[in-house]
């Protein structure tokens, strides 16, 4: 099934259950007014939403409506522990080779991203940034939510727990991350707010594409109208439940966990192109010995989406406007 | 005034009103019925939870109730946010030149580590680690809570948003520490759980020890009932407001964000001891050319508290046993 948030001027805003053609849409209220009510008692209330999911896709819905994204804020719209991987470790190596980086990674663990949950974006709204010196860069991103997983999970079990898969646009000030990175304890301006699909679905939604903790999707990424990219994220080196259970190691995940995949990056990048500027900047770094791609300008749009076999959008589009930040009076 | 949360099974748990001398409380619901709703809504709920808070201390509060820290939840169970500095430049000067580390700090930045909010443990609850090998430590901290603070505020005006005060002890497993550091990207399996005291106070409650964005009392730590250390919060080297208006330079930061000190730690270590293991194991290694002082054992008790200029305890003590993880039933 696929659900999404509406705005209501409430911070977790209001719950709705979204037609699989995401033309239509009906009040989830009756089962869960909000994600995280759903989320933290999700066995109690996927069987109500998933009848009123048959019924809007039926066109047996009563109080159905024509689902506006422009109305969605994020599917969650803030979470209590929010990591973003890179587990696309192609992506990595051309920024290392590029940069004459060195990472020194753990054979068999992803890099791991702990970040803020309390901030989660729309997919319509404009994104506000002080300057065009931090230099904004994006990065379309697969992403799960998971329902409680206990300490201690395997991974397995830990996949289990992937109770919705959307994706998002890592926002991402290049200008702050390789100081950031030097302190070495974590990205703080270098990873302001992220912004995400208007819908999330449950792994079935995705038949065959759901395979190995993986989506088997392209992401499609364009800047301005024009294509930037579409690798595919079936070329994840660590599949979401092996992370999700590496994380669990010592900790015990609350319901509404979200992990991130990293920014999606394929072998075949000549093909395929990116789904980051960096990662581009450094693909040509590499082949003219200096970046001809910029970062985002003000006024700049993006749109990330994935497209089933059938053609069908499977989480709705993000499409954001990049604006200059405006301080409003004193707080 | 000061607030504590009491287990109801519920996530969040029952906001509480607890007397200055930390022996009454009273329920706070008919104001707010959880931290979370008092702090989404501070400007609301201040008034009503001072009333309360006057009519206990006055011995007129009706329904008034035995404070008991054991039923205590961390003030705030969950947050959107929590950011863990080391604002203390000794106790990384102190690491760095034990273990011959390079942190390449940015002048007039603290080092910042974004954290999980899902799973705030209370004073008193036994904490399960898997083992002794991952080397648990401790890091006794001050810690704030905030309520809205908008993107691109001021230190003056971050400061302002500063709504609690209280104590947490920073669980770290040093045994994770210098791969997931080495990586550069955060800490994940070095960073557990962090554990709070029972109680959060107004910043007001602190009297002249609240000033400069600093906390100046002294945390006293105790190990198995020997005293560990007593260092001074007053030589934090970033003002709370400094470093809330660094990390809201491009982000909002939502009700309930919540910042920790980083270790207490001060030049005079020699009489005051340190607040964390790490700490004196690299004092030992510079002095004796070898650490002492190992990590802690299962069924090891740390004590951490705060005591004002009249000798009552301000936020409560963190008392708590370290016990080994035992895997329950498959999730």
């Amino acid at each position: 099934m696929k659900l999404a948030t509406l705005k209501n001027a409430r911070r977790d805003g209001r719950l709705v259950v979204v037609s699989r053609d995401l033309a239509k849409a009906v009040d989830a209220a009756p089962v869960a007014a909000t994600m995280r009510e759903a989320i933290e008692n999700w066995s109690a209330a996927e069987p109500g939403l998933q009848k009123l999911y048959d019924a809007l896709n039926a066109g047996q819905a009563r109080d159905a409506f024509a689902f506006d994204p422009g109305q969605a804020m994020a599917p969650l719209p803030r979470s209590h522990q929010f990591v973003d991987a890179s587990a696309f470790l192609n992506h990595g190596d051309i920024m290392e080779r590029a940069y004459n980086l060195t990472v020194k990674k753990t054979p068999g663990v992803a890099v791991l991203v702990p970040r803020q949950g309390d901030d989660f974006r729309g997919p319509r709204d404009d994104y506000e940034f002080p300057a065009e010196a931090d230099q904004c860069d994006f990065e379309g991103e697969f992403a799960v939510i998971t329902d409680d997983v206990p300490m201690g999970a395997t991974p397995a079990e830990a996949l289990g727990h992937v109770r919705l898969v959307t994706i998002l646009n890592d926002v991402s000030m290049r200008g702050h991350l390789f100081r950031e990175l030097q302190m070495g304890f974590g990205l703080v301006q270098a990873k302001p707010a992220t912004i995400f699909a208007p819908v999330a679905v449950t792994p079935d939604e995705l038949g065959d594409a759901w395979k190995d903790g993986r989506v088997h999707l392209d992401m499609k990424v364009s800047r301005n109208g024009e294509w930037f990219g579409h690798p595919n994220g079936r070329e994840m080196d660590f599949g979401f439940g092996e992370m999700i259970a590496h994380i669990a190691y010592n900790r015990r995940l609350g319901a509404g966990f979200v992990l991130g995949s990293g920014t999606v990056s394929n072998k075949g990048y000549e093909q395929v192109g990116s789904a980051c500027l960096a990662e581009r900047r450094a693909i040509e770094t590499l082949a003219h010995g200096e970046a001809r791609t910029g970062f985002l300008k003000f006024g700049e749009q993006l749109r990330f989406e994935v497209l089933d076999g059938a053609g069908q959008s499977v989480f709705g589009a993000i499409e954001v406007r990049f604006v200059p930040f405006e301080r409003k009076s004193a707080a």
